[in-house]
């Protein structure tokens, strides 16, 4: 009990969920204590060789060792690539880094590529993975709750333009998503908070039970008590692998995961990538898409203010930063993936668990934006 | 018929191969004077809106004009993106370019790039429509032999690394391929030489009427000849989608189109992709990879004396050149993206029309090429 991996003997329930994607399914497992054992999820998918985590700095000191001895006793010749921690690396020149690593590491197109770390790690080696050689096999390992119930799971990878987010990318199925529970034991307060906002995103857009439940439970969710942390991280990865096989590139359903995505992606783009979290601009974006939806007739006050509620309580912020300016906002908006003829495909919510898509103008979401922030 | 327009008024047959591959199958069309039509070829994939042209500065000044009006008659809103010349340019630094074009050109989900171009045009345009947005609807309208026959038909898309050639893409398929032989017109002669190596491939790999019927008309073929250049053209498309149909993401046998160009790529990134085209690097690779097949046994004296024979008499080169180095071949080749535990999966000639697989170290194949080159 007193020797450092006893932390790592995993116990307790381990849950699987499968994303049906015909001969790109994988499954997504869930436990407290897995990256020991990694190294037998990563040969159930491949054949041993290289095998490339990447991370960067902050992971790989706690994680780092026990992953690369994961892999090397399963008979893995690891290599680590690093890169700059941060949305604001997540650019071609970090995908430069990494191709350049891949390279001197002599990377086979049987060689899997690990992402080791929150979402920019996972956006970016999944790139990566999709375009180096043409594709090779990607296993995602995600240690932020964001990444865990959102961005490791359905294929998209990518990397940001100065112009807008995610704009360069690719859909690319991992082979395998292993979520170790006890990586969050680890993540500052911060980016757990900013987590939850995605999780509460599932429960508002999908499932009033889910919502719910995190109301009920939210101060054990806060404290990272694996116990409530592993069926709620269950039921967003089942709810985003439903969306995800139902319309895995996005041709038209799966666009209600971008619920407060929109203003988000404008609210991140204007303030460099390095103010508020992904998060934390989804939680501003998701407010501002329930007011929006409240004052077009779509949603009770009551849903808005219970949606409000529980990000307050949470920690994250629910109103726009001042100074941002109409037109910036608008241009930001009209440069959303999600756009065409210049309107954005805007999801709005009819109550706690159902969503609808509207279009709406890019300078009309701005004038709404910023007639917000003059009255808050 | 003094009209400048008059050489564009199409006349004669318009042949047209399918590429069956499910919801992303797509025609071919080979003609002479298909440019002026270019705009109904696309109206016929996609909506109007912007249609991005991405081509460099010498075949912009021969077709940009004829192209963008076409474009414009159908309804588009045609935006010309321009690139540098040479596979020295298929680069990260173009594709960034490319990026950044598109944002400034404000192109949606549903606007299609259109590659005017040689190769180099059609992977980096077409990397890029696999990209921008997670992919865009993607046209191939290629001008040049090489990319006529090949490179425009089966999804291979992609830039190069510093450490070898396209090590970085995607597969990602055209909504249309447009061939017009009328731009074959304006082909300088080495370009025209350097695509017939490609055509030569086909028949050498596939089909021994088709390598007879080059041996035939070569003459006619290298005098431009539009009544054999079509059929023969067409000929190379049907045979190249039949592998693409068959093998799509080069699980294994899409690999036999690689003939002859384990040891190109070696050459061309040991050259600075500057001092060879394409199609000569293949020339030279596909005579010695006869040469190797012969030393093993597995092709007659007098199949590689026919295949050299035919090179030299389009007057493409068929010997390595002096002074690369056996370790510095053997570390280019196990660059290769066919690599698998350091052996390339070599392409043999087993006779004109019929060709093996065979697994060869790096190292032995960097071995024959400098015996080869000692002995030469």
């Amino acid at each position: 009990m007193s020797s450092p991996e006893a932390r790592w003997v995993h116990s307790g329930v381990i849950d699987t969920v499968t994303v049906a994607l015909g001969d790109r399914s994988y499954d997504i497992v869930i436990g407290a204590g897995l990256l020991p054992a990694l190294g037998t999820y990563l040969r159930s998918v491949v054949s041993p060789g290289v095998a490339t985590i990447v991370t960067n700095a902050t992971v790989r000191r706690l994680y780092g060792d026990v992953v690369s001895a994961a892999l090397a006793d399963a008979g893995f010749d690891p290599v680590t690539i690093e890169v700059p921690d941060g949305e604001a690396y997540k650019n071609l020149e970090s995908l430069g880094h990494i191709y350049d690593g891949l390279v001197a590491a002599r990377v086979e197109r049987g060689s899997p590529i690990v992402a080791l770390g929150g979402g920019v790690i996972g956006d970016l080696a999944g790139f990566a993975a999709a375009t180096f050689l043409r594709g090779v096999p990607f296993v995602q390992v995600p240690t932020t709750v964001l990444a865990q119930v959102d961005s490791s799971v359905g294929g998209k990878t990518g990397v940001n333009h100065p112009a807008g987010k995610n704009l360069i990318g690719a859909f690319y199925q991992p082979r395998k998503v292993v979520i170790d529970l006890a990586t969050l034991d680890t993540l500052p307060a911060r980016e757990l908070r900013a987590g939850l906002a995605e999780v509460v995103k599932y429960g508002a857009i999908l499932s009033a039970p889910l919502f719910a439940a995190i109301e009920r439970d939210l101060d054990r969710l806060l404290a990272g008590d694996h116990d409530v942390l592993r069926p709620v991280i269950r039921e967003c990865c089942a709810l985003k692998a439903m969306v995800v096989t139902r319309d895995e590139r996005e041709a038209d359903y799966r666009a209600i995961l971008n619920f407060g995505h929109t203003l988000a992606h404008a609210v991140e783009s204007l303030t460099g990538y390095d103010r508020y979290l992904h998060g934390e601009a989804v939680a501003i974006g998701m407010s501002f898409a329930a007011r929006l939806s409240h004052r077009r007739g779509l949603c009770a006050a009551e849903t808005v203010e219970r949606l409000v509620h529980v990000l307050q309580r949470i920690g994250l912020p629910t109103e726009l930063p001042p100074g941002l300016g109409q037109e910036r906002i608008a241009q930001a908006v009209a440069s959303d993936k999600k756009v065409a003829g210049r309107k954005v495909k805007f999801v709005c919510l009819e109550d706690i668990g159902s969503v609808r898509f509207e279009p709406i103008a890019a300078d009309d979401v701005a004038a709404l934006a910023v007639g917000g922030e003059q009255r808050a």
